[in-house]
């Protein structure tokens, strides 16, 4: 049983790719943003906004889209719920630029680029299986290199947890620190969701 | 298409501006909990309490009555994630509540008053629309205010972090009052929460 | 109206009964942990995380037989909803363990035992109320029970939170112990939020 989608729904895949492609934008400035220096980094942290702003309009416009359009409620619940996850990795992304702008962070430690590269990685994977939802085409490969990311990215967060409580020795710095690297940690696990949520699809659909 | 309710049902939207209407005892209680004595203090978190207690078996009735009552699933469904976004916000206000004592935090920045202020004007719109679900009347200017609201809630928290941040030496303390503004922003996207749900609903029942 | 599960698919029940009893392996061990000296807790937490990929892979077996098996859609949500309420709290419990370990925290205070004594015994209430789930047997004295373990926990949790504030001098420490406790508060919510479901099953279907 495929999604019921008469042919002009397509645009929700179309619409769902948008979406994720805002992702990839934004964890390209969040990478961008490391290597800047405090007055680029204001700029950068607004292009990173904007980003949000535009995927949160791509989600709302996939919303009116679901609610005006003939879906089974079955794929109704679905797009919705990817809708919601893809707005998630954007808004935990701008969250964690906001705040090395906000707690005025000059340094962060080289493993937070590592976890930058691999949030990026998930933003370009999912942008790419985005419209192979229509065919239900080579996902697989995708849900499985997620699962492993996530995996890689949690180990991270654990060597990054373990060298801030051993070397930060001022206690305010380390409550920045702790709370970008845990949304960084978060947005993994957003990414995680999504591709979980197409699996669930897959195999239903299948 | 409506939704599918009997005239009887109509009590769910009584029950859903019941409610709403102690998360305004709620927030009203915040208030009064910030100019308090600490004496006073206890006595108003005790009634804060009585409020989140009362939510909780309106929350309970709500479920018990939806799961007696024949109503489509599609209806059940959304009553149901009404009835819980609604707890969460009155949730999140009894825990700052109870923090605020059990930290014995003398003193809250000038901001918190102004994100309470904000919290007070959130429930008071939730309780005037959730009776104008019935007829689907007069809703998206409740939902557009509440999303202006969300908003002016989450630029008053990033000041206030920079505020904690740059003023507050005592590590220690700087944990607990990050903890409060933190978790009265949370009430807020709750607020929002419950104001995209309804925007959902219109959508799909006009 | 029961469940429309057909004979062949009473293994669901006896697929959440299994992971439920992951859990009490988890809350098993988290218990071992708070007694044991420091190379044998690396040890301990290695069977913990052992026992989270088994619920892992148990939640895993769940959801693909769910999309493999004729069940209505609305017995679908509810056991996916179960199975993932169940991974939840085996993440949290497993989370706990490893941040014991990964913050070298050598000493807990003797209310944090009390609180992992509060999750055994929902761990355990809840893998018996499991297999109850088929004739929907004896439930209510189970999520009764629930209720009042989390009340429990809830005020453990203040009084721990209480403690920590008025007894631990040291800043960084304090977050490292603080962390622990909330991830502990964490996982009885969501053995509350499996009992909360199994409620609105049975209001549901009897």
């Amino acid at each position: 049983m495929r999604l019921r989608l008469t042919p002009r729904d397509t645009t929700f895949f179309d619409l769902l790719a948008v979406l994720a492609g805002h992702t990839v934008t934004g964890a390209t400035l969040l990478a961008e943003l490391l290597g800047a220096s405090r007055p680029e980094r204001e700029q950068i942290v607004e292009r990173l906004t904007e980003a949000e702003h535009e995927a949160d309009e791509a989600t709302h416009s996939i919303m009116r889209r679901l609610n005006k359009t003939f879906v089974t409620p079955f794929g109704r619940d679905e797009i919705y719920s990817l809708a919601s996850a893809l707005d998630d990795c954007m808004d935990a992304m701008d969250e964690a630029g906001q705040l090395i702008v906000l707690y005025k962070i000059d340094e962060l430690p080289m493993a937070v680029s590592e976890q930058i590269q691999v949030l990026l990685r998930c933003a370009e994977l999912t942008a790419d299986a985005m419209p192979r939802l229509r065919k239900l085409d080579e996902l697989p490969e995708y849900w499985v290199e997620i699962n492993r990311l996530e995996n890689q990215g949690d180990r991270l967060h654990r060597t990054l947890l373990a060298h801030l409580f051993d070397r930060v020795a001022d206690p305010i710095l380390l409550i920045k620190l702790k709370e970008v690297v845990d949304i960084l940690e978060e947005a993994t696990d957003a990414f995680e969701k999504v591709a979980n949520l197409v699996e669930t699809i897959v195999l239903k659909e299948s």
